[in-house]
């Protein structure tokens, strides 16, 4: 399997992950230690909390695992803004995710505001991996802007339903000309090995680890789903077709025997 | 991940294979021992040919690998019946895959024929598996008479649609007291992964892996996928839902810091 | 719209409807009266019932439309040609909807007893519809015991999940040389309509009709979406393709302007 | 069925059509005839060639239907506003269906444009229909600006691929408080019942009347899927559920007749 770079970065795994909704600090790191997760993005509000941090922050940073500030929250472009150069400062990082959404109820991104956020980050020197709806315009222009990925939604953020934005997936895919991840609604390992399979280059798995009955071992499936997917994609996929190959009837060479 | 056990014999690779459509016999070795299948099915064409027999049979019995005949291109329960009898000699094994299609063009099998010739094979002393349509009570009677596990269609064979007959599935799934195997159709990672979150004890696989680009490779995907999706059923999957859980927004916490 | 020919009777109507779970007579009669359907399929035990056969079938039969008896309820072969030989002597009628099912829960047809029991109702006269699960085989013997129709499952009974098994309807409608009928499962008009579209000759809806808030409103929308779903087939549907023909951009048209 | 409203005027059809991709002028009169759609796009294309207006717009007028020019091909904020100002002078109307699309290839939305060019047009005192991805924020923030209804698509223009973008359809449908109009591929008569069962006001198709063999016909098809459609959402939908209600029985009436 490949490794992935973004920013000059290298990741062996492509599974990334999140910190929220554990039922404790202790699950969080077993499931994401056996994850073999690289890359874990967590809100300010966990960073904020003095001893929430240690419990949090030092196990996995004493695993060499990357840690994501995320702008979870902010409704607005300046909100997200703000929250980046907070981020920067509390955790000595210019890797920012970058999720702005105004919509209380489903969480959905607000895509104007993004890009207007991520031109302003991305020329503070940010990088900026930029959490949207899966828009092939948007996510054009982001990388336009300069943002090193992009990350469109699977679906609605908490939903578990996969890859229901699939055949706009598969548009940013095939014109992106930086790393695709898909992030939000994978809710199980079938989603993440699709994802793969289609070409994006990483997923963003939160949800689906943090409320499974046994948080390590989904962290451990998820890992080998994702190896799945990408290799299934390196090695060549058939296509889907509804007729079978006709094989000549066993009739003749039962009779041949005969 | 815990062991499979069909009428007496452990397995603990969930993801059985077939040996079709294969453009070599290396290519097929090589993607069977990958994938860390157990069981691999053959047809009784296959048996006949004395050259290829010691090309294909030899290099899977050293790797310990179970060789599972099947009745492929049997139109009737006679010609099955015949043809597993022809296979049991050939093998030295009175396991069989039961397989009756009387329709060339899609393969889809007969389900009378098959209730029929799977009684007569398990009064023979047979190991019947036998492949079906995904029809639950059809399925409840191979287990009444005695099949020690089921082989429903995931979709037509080489369509590689996946899971296209999937509440079928899940009511054959809940309501069986054999083990489950899903066969035809698992045409990607993600399906086998799936397969067996829905719960099926194993899945069987070939087109997909005989017509990648790279069988080797894609028979260790399909390894990784088959794993994936047991444990994600062991460790207890999420619901689906469409709306997200609502967080606090960041606004407040930003407040706080003004 | 062409019209529908089983067994020598032509229907106008490719809508065919049942009398089960309405919450009064008056509601189902309104509600098959607006739907325009000319068969209407009832079990014997509504028959039986003196004074509510009065109510529902004298009305039903005053709009000139066809009872169809069923044996609903029968778990074998034997039990619905008994529960057939009955239905003929008290509705004076030769068709018979064939309904086995053993399976309380999910009631799912049972394919070898039906293909057994049509056998001898087709020996005994009868003009016999049988609902199955749409197995491309089954229907193929059916119509080879002399069926004039077949009636395969779009999903579960009572589920409203529409057209769950389409890549095997799609089989059987290609195969068959008798009228395909899609039976069960069937929820909203828009299911109707894609039954028509890829080519089934009629639908039978039951539970959609007479669960509706509205069902007299409800019977009228079925019957717009099967003429709708039978004009579209008729005047040839385009194909599904991801990609947009692409235009010349208007700014050559304004610079033209300019 | 009850009447569609959007800026004061009064729609009785829910069935908005266009004019692109028609084979010639007089198939397009006569499906958009039998269609009876009271609101049909064209392109500034289209209004330009003096001979070709008097065929195509002449005939619906006197038909009607309203005309409702769009800006497609315009891939700026900056040509949508000069393409909507050249059409008002034309047509002498203040709608316009605003289209940005800078992607030649699928031809998906500029939502960052649209929501721009909207905000200038509803100034200008147009009446602002915005064709955009199925985005629940940005229908929102297109509301806000005073939109009098949101376009989202189903699935990429030309596609046939029906309601593809589901979920997040659901979403806006929930929370918009202006009229929600599901354009772009929607391929077949099914999905335009599915748009309106699922609670859009309204519905705008092109490609699957203009490509369809018999474009007459299919304008019919459209017309009963969309009122079938609408009846069905007035009527009250039952759910989706897989198991079936269990019903005794019959063995016991039929023992009670012994």
């Amino acid at each position: 399997m490949s490794a992935l770079i973004i920013a000059g970065h290298e990741f062996q795994s492509r599974l990334f992950t999140g910190t929220g909704k554990y039922a404790s600090a202790e699950a969080m790191v077993s499931s994401l230690v056996a994850s073999q997760s690289e890359l874990v993005t967590l809100s300010l509000r966990r960073m904020d909390l003095k001893h929430q941090t240690d419990n949090i922050l030092k196990p996995l940073q004493q695993q060499g695992i990357k840690l994501l500030p995320n702008t979870s929250g902010a409704r607005t472009a300046k909100e997200a803004v703000f929250a980046a150069e907070l981020a920067r400062e509390a955790l000595e990082t210019d890797w920012v995710k970058l999720e702005i959404h105004p919509d209380p109820r489903y969480l959905m991104p607000d895509g104007a505001e993004t890009l207007f956020a991520a031109e302003a980050l991305v020329k503070k020197g940010f990088v900026v991996m930029p959490y949207v709806h899966a828009d092939p315009v948007l996510c054009k222009r982001l990388e336009e802007v300069g943002c090193p990925c992009v990350m469109p939604l699977g679906s609605p953020i908490g939903s578990n339903m996969g890859l229901a934005s699939r055949p706009f997936l598969e548009m940013i895919i095939e014109q992106s000309r930086v790393p695709v991840i898909i992030d939000a609604g994978i809710g199980a390992p079938s989603d993440a090995a699709l994802a793969m399979e289609i070409g994006a280059d990483a997923v963003l798995v939160n949800t689906a680890l943090a409320v499974a009955k046994n948080p390590a071992q989904m962290g451990e499936a998820f890992r080998w789903a994702v190896q799945a997917g990408r290799l299934a994609f390196e090695s060549g996929l058939g296509e889907k077709r509804i007729q079978a190959k006709a094989t000549s009837p066993l009739t003749e060479f039962l009779g041949g025997l005969a």
